[in-house]
């Protein structure tokens, strides 16, 4: 009963497909409620049937076939309820040094230790064959599917003309080590469930919730982490696995290649994103530093995907000796450029066209609609880069962004939580899934291959990868960075160096060769350690860095669906300093505001403008002139922003809603965490980028605005006091 | 560019599991944006293919293939979005002559027509082969795989030993037809995906949101026309057609027997509830009506599920003559029986267990565990039944219905929204894939087989069917009944019976025959003329029957999060009238109860109970003494509905929550439009059902529950005000 093929549910119907008889219940024969009871049905069905119709037999197989698979699926599904519940008892009493995902991965270890030594192990059969008669087909490649008389010859070798059933058979892939062992097929969980489920909704889920203030702020650190750091941290653990294996036993150092190691390098730097923040999360850590873990291994997942193709591509298409070539690998690097920078403008432009069409259409009147498009449209961008052969795991990534920093800005309040809810919640299941799939993978996945020397190598260097990434890069970054990063930050960054479910589906996903097995084994140990025993120290590690926790960000406020466990010590002062001069009472006192801008800088957002990234203050400045008046009902319009040569293509794209949006709209749309940077940035503007636009660029904007309100009805109190403010300003 | 495989994106990668290359962005080539652009591509690749290395060009293929499953995938994708938005468009402009599944349909057939008409087919290449050698396999089944050499005969005569490599094929399924026509196997949509992928999120939903008050007062009219109703419409048009068929030339008639065309019988009688619903909900139709279309169409998809499977057992296990046999017919029978009840009893168990885990856990404390567990909790159920060979879809539906009658109720407010609109965008965006693909598949299935005399037949048979459906079984329901059934809900109810999912997942399950291809081409045509135009007359018919329209229903408050169109004709008397002495202010207004217990009856309820069915009042009555208590938060406690003797059982199964809540607790579980009529059932109850029990009974419960409140602190003004009401009663 090793089956543990997680897809089962999806494709178990494809044996019976084309046959007479469906999967649909059979006689309703005694069945079996367990694990091995079932593995015993499949024995008794398959030998000891006396049926004399092969139909029955077959249909009875298939029936079986199905009920084994539900019965698989089942079997996670309960561990996931389970997990689930554990986790409830745990945060209940307030369990800090085991969390959801280590939690998973224990529950998976032990179902799988029961799977594999309690329940037997229904091989496949398998027979060889050849081409009847004189093959006339002559393409290289073989054909798609074959097609098999059964029986041909009957054990007492008359023939049965109507016995004779003609069978297909579906292309499957290459048989390596013909002679060696009969592999399970089944039990071969298939990666591409990894990549075409499981992410997509991980990916953008992280994407749709990074919380963009502090992630914009850090901006230049997170992709310096995660794009240099990846790739140095990658071609480093390459480099140096390559030399221990080297060292090692002949059979094993003969099966790997540079590439091979350079693969794992890649598959073993991406850093998961879940239980580090998890706990960030209940403990509510200091925003910074939550920003650069999160936003470093948002980023690292993407960059890690397109890493690994373009190694896989070196291998396979530019490089026919296996040796080092240049042009092989300059063409590898223009498509690890290429591809990501492409996925990343049509994962940019499938979020922005989503903010378009909500913001020009109506559809916010249904809700139901407006969420289902929503939900289409992002993976349609899923879709789109895998049709066009870019990574969709980036696209998606990016769109989740895009759908985030703009789209949610023009959904109705019910889209608003629905969307979010529900990712949130396939983010969990689909979280959980891997993590416990992890765990008894270990057990039941049949291509494990353990090799101590290589997985104490793969633990050194994966440790020696996470450091070069954070330490010398901290160290630039310091040079430049205003509120630098601190010794103890950079440890705890060391420590957050989690690997997970981007780590085990590059490794799972081709496991062919000993070299990619003894990979797999390392990279599955690796998880399993770091989520289980770094996951679990990270709260003691924490309190022993003396980094701030219990920070009260308002981005959390917002989030008001999700309970937090109550942890409150207090010791967010830094934080809360920062947040002091928040945003959110920035529209209900406008006469604070001494600049004329709309939620003009304050005192403490004048401190904060010069922690921010000169990266992340272009960008703010181009967002909120152009793109946020193009793609959401924000202020200020584009008719204020564009030249005035410009006007009539300005007030095409100027919803009346956005010209005549009271102060209760305004201040709905300005209380969203993503939005609070950029009107500070942008109104922080007229005196951070040049003594030119000083104080004039916010009158000029006020002017404008001034303009158009004179010119539209006012019904609402709020807009009158505003009015008056400008007024006054005037 | 046949490809319509929807399960693509699912399966995509088993050609490619065991091959070194995987199947991940390969070369940058050039890619095709377009429809046409992949096929050509395709012959292209696989023809044009200069590289000498095998690998590459089955790794190219693989990439390939990949690509055009994600592109099917987004094709179906995009066409959502489209209907979307022309939905809120039609919706924004009520048009009413066209609702959201009748455009799917329509798309759909577009999409079909051009994907048929515009792209080129590529089939699939096969081969016929042999064991190699003497076959030592003799088992009666053919082997689950089959490993072939290739090449193993080169065009040159020369065998190259490198060259040579063994590739595995998976079992399929039989080949019908060898010599006829080459199927393309990918363009075969897997019908299991309905029945696994698609069918259990619409059956939960419609279970989870029944309309549960109006639902049990029509309890007996609904289990007559859905099971009494589905079986004996499904017999009758099985034999009509029958006969029909013998009638036709011989080349059809001889391929239909008579279980086929009970069959057909079988999947044409369950009508669907989407189209039909979204026309009432949008009118706030009379509330009676909804139930009992509602109700009907809900319950007799899982019938017709269950009967279908019955049929085929018959044919496939029992009969093995093919004609009539009594002991077959009878094994069937109590197949048939057997099946729905353990499946119902299956589905409410698991419903019941998630309900009682929510109720003594406080997992209600983190809203997302909670959804997880209720959702997983909820898919199990469907894995559960179909593992142990019943059927999942029945065990689904009714631990929906479970869910929301009681787990419902244990939810914090959070997860009941989340749970809710989860599901709601799950149906919706399920239901309407399966109207595209309906639409789609008309062009693009493979296996269609037009004969205009079946089809006008069945047509007919469809009609005579629901016809013999409603107006019988309603003239003996009339008998009985009190609020009888008019004959213009009798029209209304014979028209409401679209043909949609089920029929079609029903249909498209097995195509092997010329039988079946005809059968599921005449059902597609029906659900697509039914969809159409009948779903676009109904408004109009509506009106023509004057039917109440613009009812206004305190469930439909509840649903706050769906924004009606705001159709308000007011012909809604009738309903208005009963809803007049409505649930949700008897316990603002305690001191209304003339009877002493809690929400009494008021001079409109008592109209009301003379309405209910007998069925509904016992089972209320049970429900409100014994399951509510037990299973939810809800007042009267097990203390006080138990004998004495089961006392200290009671406490252990009584929260102290159900103890000790207060007036807001107890107005919030009560404005749930289920409990209303449990409440109202089980406090009417003491006069109702006998003398013996009258104004005594009802004393008794405010006594026992007084003794309860006295030991209890009342923190709250609502609670002393309530004890305050009880002790002027005593």
């Amino acid at each position: 009963m090793s089956h543990c093929d997680v897809d089962t549910e999806i494709k178990m119907a494809s044996p019976s497909r084309m046959k007479d008889a469906t999967v649909l219940r059979k006689v309703h024969t005694s069945w079996s409620s367990g694990l091995l009871l079932a593995a015993l049905t499949l024995c008794v069905l398959t030998s000891g049937c006396n049926a004399t119709d092969t139909d029955i037999a077959l249909d009875a197989k298939a029936t079986l076939n199905h009920r084994i698979q539900s019965l698989d699926l089942l079997v996670f599904v309960f561990l996931l309820a389970l997990t689930v519940l554990t986790i409830w008892l745990f945060k209940h009493h307030r369990v800090s040094w085991l969390h959801e995902t280590g939690l998973a991965v224990i529950y998976g270890l032990i179902v799988g230790a029961i799977i594999r030594y309690a329940g037997t192990s229904a091989t496949l059969v398998h027979m060889q064959v050849e081409p009847q008669g004189v093959p006339t087909y002559t393409d290289k490649l073989p054909p798609d599917t074959l097609w098999f008389k059964y029986p041909v010859n009957q054990t007492n070798g008359t023939k049965l003309p109507e016995g004779i059933k003609t069978y297909a058979y579906v292309f499957r892939g290459q048989v390596h080590d013909v002679d060696e062992n009969e592999i399970d097929l089944k039990a071969t969980f298939d990666p591409e469930v990894f990549f075409n489920i499981l992410l997509p909704p991980i990916i953008f889920y992280a994407g749709y919730s990074l919380k963009k203030k502090y992630f914009f702020r850090n901006l230049g650190a997170i992709l310096t982490f995660a794009i240099v750091g990846t790739t140095l941290s990658a071609f480093l653990i390459g480099g140096f696995m390559y030399g221990c294996v080297k060292l090692m036993p002949k059979y094993l150092s003969s099966s790997f290649t540079f590439l091979d190691t350079l693969y794992f390098g890649a598959l073993i730097s991406p850093t998961d994103p879940l239980t580090i923040l998890a706990i960030f999360n209940d403990l509510r850590v200091d925003v910074n530093l939550y920003a650069l873990v999160l936003g470093e291994s948002v980023l690292n997942d993407a960059v890690a995907i397109v890493l690994s193709g373009a190694i896989q591509n070196y291998g396979e298409h530019y490089s026919n000796t296996g040796e080092f070539e240049t042009t092989a690998f300059l063409r590898s690097l223009s498509d690890f450029f290429s591809i990501f920078l492409l996925s990343l403008m049509i994962g940019a432009a499938m979020g922005c066209l989503t903010a378009l069409i909500s913001k020009f259409t109506r559809v916010r009147d249904f809700p139901l609609l407006e969420s289902a498009l929503f939900v289409l449209m992002s993976y349609s961008t899923f879709l789109l880069a895998e049709a066009t052969e870019l990574t969709g795991v980036v696209a998606v990534l990016f769109c989740g962004i895009c759908q985030a920093h703009y789209t949610y800005n023009n959904l109705s309040e019910d889209s608003r939580q629905r969307t979010k809810q529900i990712f949130e919640l396939l983010n969990f299941l689909a979280e959980n899934f891997i993590f416990s799939y992890i765990g008894v993978s270990m057990f039941t996945f049949p291509k494990h291959h353990f090799d101590a020397g290589f997985i104490i190598t793969a633990f050194i260097c994966a440790a020696i990868g996470r450091a070069v990434n954070v330490y010398p890069l901290s160290w630039l970054l310091n040079i430049k960075r205003k509120p630098k990063i601190s010794s103890n930050f950079q440890h705890m960054l060391f420590f957050a160096g989690l690997r997970g479910a981007m780590s085990f589906a590059l490794a799972i996903r081709n496991t062919v060769s000993d070299a990619r097995q003894t990979m797999l084994t390392a990279t599955s140990l690796i998880v399993i350690f770091t989520v289980v025993i770094q996951g679990g120290a990270a709260n003691f590690l924490l309190n022993w860095l003396k980094i701030p926790v219990g920070v009260d960000d308002e981005t959390e406020q917002l989030n008001n669906y999700q309970v937090h466990s109550d942890v409150e010590n207090g010791g967010g002062g830094r934080g809360k300093l920062r947040l002091s001069g928040g945003t959110e009472s920035n529209l209900d006192t406008p006469a604070d505001g001494p600049n004329g801008s709309l939620g003009g800088p304050s005192g403490g957002r004048r401190r904060n403008s010069h922690e921010k990234a000169i990266l992340a203050r272009i960008w703010a400045n181009f967002d909120t002139k152009y793109m946020k008046p193009l793609l959401t009902h924000s202020r200020p319009t584009l008719l204020e922003t564009l030249p005035v040569c410009c006007n009539p293509i300005a007030r095409l794209l100027t919803t009346t809603q956005q010209l005549t949006q009271d102060g209760s709209e305004f201040r709905r749309v300005d209380s969203d965490s993503d939005i609070c940077i950029d009107n500070d940035t942008g109104n922080g503007l007229g005196q951070d980028v040049g003594p030119g636009t000083g104080p004039g660029a916010g009158r000029r904007n006020s002017l404008s605005r001034m303009e158009i309100l004179e010119h539209v009805q006012s019904p609402v109190s709020t807009r009158i006091r505003l009015l008056g403010f400008y007024g006054k300003k005037l």
